[in-house]
């Protein structure tokens, strides 16, 4: 049985391991302020080319979700979220534990527009609702789309008009950043979100995700939060080490490349099938439509997500490549599927 | 440079480290439904001879103090600790974040005895006030001192008589558990507390606590809360890996004395020079009474915490073992103090 | 101007009032424990002929909205309520804010259904989701309708069969009940729903509602969240008396019965004239449809909320009747619609 | 049986009845922007010479104090309390609900210096603990104490110099400014406090606080805090018409010192039998020390709270009086004592 399922179904890259097992046994400082840590952060400022941001390593997203979103907002403040968004269904209420509705709306492409954000806006006018502050958005999406740039700067010039802050869920930001369909950087970011996060776990780490706060009146006694929250690790220098790892040289890029390449081929042989997809995902994760009754041959051999059903006779699956998925396993699908 | 802070100093015991290692390119189950944690789990219990104990495996000791807390309480109702507890102030309101009041009593030894607990009660009478409910201990508590089992017993008795729940935060039990005046088994646990979290991150483990919950009420849903307070890694494994790797033998008793040993030969040494201490303290963190001119000159060599100032002349310093002290440190410390 | 913007434009009942001025000067208990909130309970309780069930008097909605929810639920446990549904949009997200998610499904007339309350069931599969345990009703609704026995049975019965909590919003509870087309009682309620509550505030009370509740496991320590809410009011005699005076006799009937009557005569009298109504409702909101040139006219001499475009050329108003609405002002309404 | 037990045994003064009596048919807006509340806001906006701080009109004081604390602090900011605090024990956490920790020091009398607060400011150096940001003042305080110009004009000074914010609770706010030591006047107050409330419940009316803004970065948005907390009464009215009537002419002030006065007599006669007082209180509560038989006897005729055992003869009761309280229940008492 090959899985398909997620990109978090294998452990580190090797490297990154090696990594942890080199500086095992030097002693550093606790919570985040070993020298690990503050050079992965040096490292990942250089290559925004930016000195003027705050990083802080978190251990998984929902943590990170939380644990921003809490931070950003006063009690009354909502999220704003696409009816795909992770935190509106698949975080177990994260957002509302902590006091804040996140607001919804449907995004047929699981992205937001500033036409989505001006609906929710128009909706909430006065004090007996609450006030919609913040966007969450998450590149790639939850159904593997991706944001252009300019898609992003419309969004952030519309939160930015209408003072909301402008949020990325960068869980899968790796592949979004890869995928042969991107226009945008890394060093872009700072400039169009007030925050992201770069998603270290779905992309080769063991644990991991890197928050980047760029607006400054944001930064402010951050890891007060990040201790409260339950999210700051005693030994935090493993955090440090595999960020420092990934972006020592291009590692971070070259997992994302590897995993998107992976999915491009299954995209590619499924669709010379005539196989049409549920969603156009140019990232780790595509959504082919197949019989059932293949569906269930598939199964023998293969784990991955049934993600809805189209028809009374078909389905669309979830299949998501990532950094470990082997080439033969992607080959052996196809053969299979054919 | 040598550090006594702390027991978090290095990254994890070898064999952990290798076991993660050996496993990681295993294709497994996410969100901690992994075979390693389920078998982790499994010699857990085993090694208790109980099999009716839910166990979960999370990252941190904040993140499961605050997980268990907010899952067990009703929001009227508080949690009771000693002066010296570690949820009461260094954890950044951790407790309260989730809505809860934490009462608390000085306990001169750190530790909370039946008469602790029934002053706080006595003070509480009525709606106007919170319910007390939950009775926090640490052990080793956070000054080094560790329960024996009568006094456990007769703690246990009173809570159970008062409809209260007993919880220990077990960041170091395996500290206490191996303390040579211990005289509690690992075994006893369940019929003494309601909840207690074995500690992995202070002994051996790169990171992970195993919450064990014992009274049945308490153990419904508990997922969703892990969930929910982004507890949860995707990567279960990681935590269950490690916690296999210390309980597959004896490993974690093993690190956890070695630990001791180390605390011992300190506190022997530096009490045959008539050194005081602070507290009774027969675990790996003890806290020598010294004159502030030799703490300045050991603080050349060796990194730990002032703890308190005891009079003009003279402080109380920290110093935590653990797994990794070196034996060859512990020696240099002594001959530099001498 | 006269306004039928909503139920609570003026004061209250001249006998209530009274009361109030009659027994200012009894020096009574605080929080709830005078004679006259004692008193009044006991006369709800023996108008639904049950003694099982605890009351509580609380100043507003949405503070028993909040103190309920919030009380009945454990931290990941969510509410599932209309999409019209009061606490959905227009309590500022007082339900988030103690840490609960509010799910919302569409339901044309403002009702759900067993039918409704599954598909939310059925999307709530695992620990990655929050758990729907609440099911949040209102009668009379938002818009104006009603439940009948029948309707109200078989959403109770499916809750039952669900381990779902049934909560109603009866913050018209009195216009329901004495709605034309009612078939319920209040001794019905206990039987059919675990809690809900006798709206005071907007049948003719200054301030109050009664919040009953029914099921024995919701009942413990329900003072605490009262008290922790900020809604226990040291003079709780000022709800007591009150409450007291509305069900001494059938006063709190027949002040709903005088709203349901000049609703009844503005939509007999609009629907003479062909007008078309936006929703089928039996109690004291209607929801005329005017040309929108009609509407700017009215508002000349009357207040009343737009409440949605319904054409280029249509808009739906509400108009809301209430104990102290004048037979006058509905015929001079009449009168200058015609 | 007389009741000295509170300051809200009776309703409201007899000339604030007549005022809702007398407005009680008239239609106004709902939700605290009808035209009673806003000329009671604008009355006592004059009264203290100042147009320039906020002032929102909330049910009860544990309401006020949790929506004020709440809306003021960010999630890891803690406010500061005297250990005889009404936040800290007597309103069930209310505080701690909202998510902040309470934190507190002894104070023999009730009040806080800056010394204090600078204890406590001292114990909490990094993120590892909560963040101290508001300090919480009770005046008069909880055991009949009050503040002068001087003692607050440190405590302002203080607080300004280390960024804190400094917040006062008035339910006793009039017999404080009423009392014979009192040297300050109600417009001292936006000058020398952050935010702070005038108490009317305990001081004639049947419900009501009045919270005073004063700094500007601390309004905004504050009627979504009141509305999300269930304190935004549909007919915010009744507490318009109260306000106005207390701040129409002195009656507030009139109130006050006449249950000054009743305390003074209280106070002077058991003075004069040598009584001693646990307390110096020169407001509306006193705490006379009596021999136990004696209190046994007295409870008999007067109700009264017992507030502490001083010996195992003697135990100081707590007297309170009010705008109610009878003179001639006053020489009664006395007399009864002698």
């Amino acid at each position: 049985m090959y899985s398909f399922k997620n990109d978090y179904s294998e452990g580190a890259h090797p490297r990154i391991l090696n990594a942890l097992v080199e500086s095992n046994l030097e002693q550093e400082e606790g919570y985040g302020e070993d020298r690990y840590s503050l050079k992965a952060i040096e490292f990942i400022k250089e290559r925004m080319g930016r000195n003027d941001v705050d990083i802080h390593l978190v251990s998984g997203g929902t943590q990170t979700n939380l644990l921003a979103i809490s931070a950003f907002l006063r009690p009354h403040e909502a999220a704003i979220a696409a009816s795909t968004g992770h935190i509106l269904i698949h975080e177990t209420g994260a957002i509302e534990a902590t006091g804040h509705k996140v607001l919804s709306i449907e995004a047929e492409d699981g992205k937001l527009t500033p036409e989505h954000v001006k609906t929710v806006l128009d909706a909430h006018t006065d004090e007996h609702m609450v006030k919609p502050k913040l966007v969450y958005i998450s590149n790639s999406t939850e159904i593997g789309s991706i944001y252009n740039k300019t898609e992003l700067q419309q969004l952030r010039n519309f939160c930015h008009e209408n003072n909301l802050i402008l949020y990325m869920d960068g869980a899968r930001l790796g592949s979004a950043l890869c995928s042969a369909e991107n226009d945008l950087q890394l060093r872009d970011l700072p400039e169009l979100v007030d925050a992201f996060y770069i998603g270290g776990t779905k992309n080769g780490a063991l644990i991991g995700e890197a928050l980047v706060i760029c607006r400054d009146s944001l930064k402010e006694d951050f890891r007060f939060h990040m201790k409260q929250k339950g999210a700051m690790l005693a030994k935090g220098r493993i955090l440090g080490v595999q960020f420092l790892e990934l972006f020592r040289d291009n590692l971070f890029f070259e997992l994302a490349s590897h995993a998107n390449k992976m999915a491009e081929k299954l995209r590619d042989e499924l669709g010379k099938e005539n196989i049409q997809f549920l969603t156009h995902s140019p990232s780790n994760q595509i959504f082919p439509i197949l019989p059932n009754a293949l569906i269930t041959k598939l199964q023998d051999k293969y784990a991955f997500h049934i993600w809805e059903k189209v028809d009374s006779e078909h389905s669309a699956i979830r299949l998501v490549t990532s950094w470990a998925t082997k080439e033969e396993a992607v080959k052996a699908f196809i053969a299979d599927f054919k």
